[in-house]
């Protein structure tokens, strides 16, 4: 998944992802501004495989990652990347089952969707525990993310996963068993974000007698 | 500090904070765009005071917040907030102490810096734990967060905080009791980023002999 070639980069000012936006306004009378981004909600979902003792992550080359770890070579209006210098690998993340709220859907049906859809497994969705929200990046991003825990089994695995081929998506799922994990989240050369570490560490103090697991 | 008056947002194109680039590259042969924000790593600091047995967060307003959770009303070439209807408290966020990495500075000293600027505390740097680094929104934003902890007391508290005043920074200190800190980093009510909360979980689970303190 990560043989990325022929990286180009150019400035983007229109997308339907992400808006950046100039904001004006005073604060208790003083005049300020501050550059931020408009962007999408999200749902992400911990899911732990109890056939397993794991936990469910998905793994996926990620653009945003990759150009913040790499060199841009300036070409006239645009920028290139060498990958042979900056192999595909430096962009691999490693993240909770995931999806940005982009349809008229309860947060839990969308939540649903991807896990079966990135993760291939059939969740009812009585099942799914809302654990709680909270903000991505308040200083230029202030979308809400919603965090979902569900355990799974091998019984309701009805697809191999991998995501929305039509959409592009290339998804690779991997397994963390619970005796490693407090070791894997702490490891740097693993990318990861701090979403997944939180909602990690909510389930050792929350969904086991013994929080130790791994010592 | 939550009196946001003369709200304006209007589209950015140009920003020291925020490069909105669109990645072109092939993976596994397929050909992907993908459109993500450059922008600068961070550093945050998790603080515990000793002598109150607290932890010691920064309070501020938060643009980007405030926008998400705002009706972005169109005139001509730019939006109006209505702010009678939406009150700057709803971009209250509270956070670590942090900064952005934009000095060709040594992150620990960083760390040190902002930690006295935001709040107060002198910290020698050998006091200053770093903790892990991740990634904050890996879809959109690549940049690279590393956190460090240090146990402050009053006794190296030398200023009051508050921020840069010069760079408009208008932060206030709060303090949350251990004993309180597992309901508050639950309550939805309070906007923070997952940071702080797997910072705290981190904090419960190796500063502290019993991690049930506020039950």
């Amino acid at each position: 998944m990560d043989n990325v070639t022929d990286v180009t980069v150019s400035p983007c000012s229109d997308s339907a992802y992400i808006k950046p936006l100039r904001v004006f306004y005073k604060q208790n009378g003083v005049s300020k501004t501050w550059d931020a981004v408009k962007s999408h909600d999200s749902v992400c979902i911990l899911l732990f495989n109890k056939s397993t003792e794991s936990f469910v992550f998905v793994k996926q080359f990620r653009p945003a990652i990759y150009i913040q770890k790499s060199e841009l070579q300036k070409h006239e209006d645009h920028w290139k990347i060498d990958t042979g210098k900056y192999p595909g690998e430096l962009g691999i993340t490693y993240e909770l089952c995931a999806g940005i709220v982009d349809k008229d859907k309860n947060l839990d049906v969308i939540a649903q969707e991807e896990i079966l859809e990135e993760c291939g497994f059939q969740v009812p969705l009585e099942k799914l525990q809302r654990i709680t929200s909270y903000r991505s990046g308040e200083g230029t991003i202030g979308a809400q993310l919603t965090l979902y825990y569900a355990e799974v089994c091998e019984e309701v695995r009805i697809t191999e996963g991998g995501g929305n081929l039509e959409e592009g998506e290339m998804i690779e799922l991997i397994e963390v068993l619970l005796k490693d994990i407090k070791h894997w989240i702490m490891n740097e050369s693993i990318s990861k974000p701090a979403t997944l570490m939180f909602a990690v560490m909510w389930f050792l103090d929350n969904k086991t007698c013994d929080t130790n697991s791994s010592s």
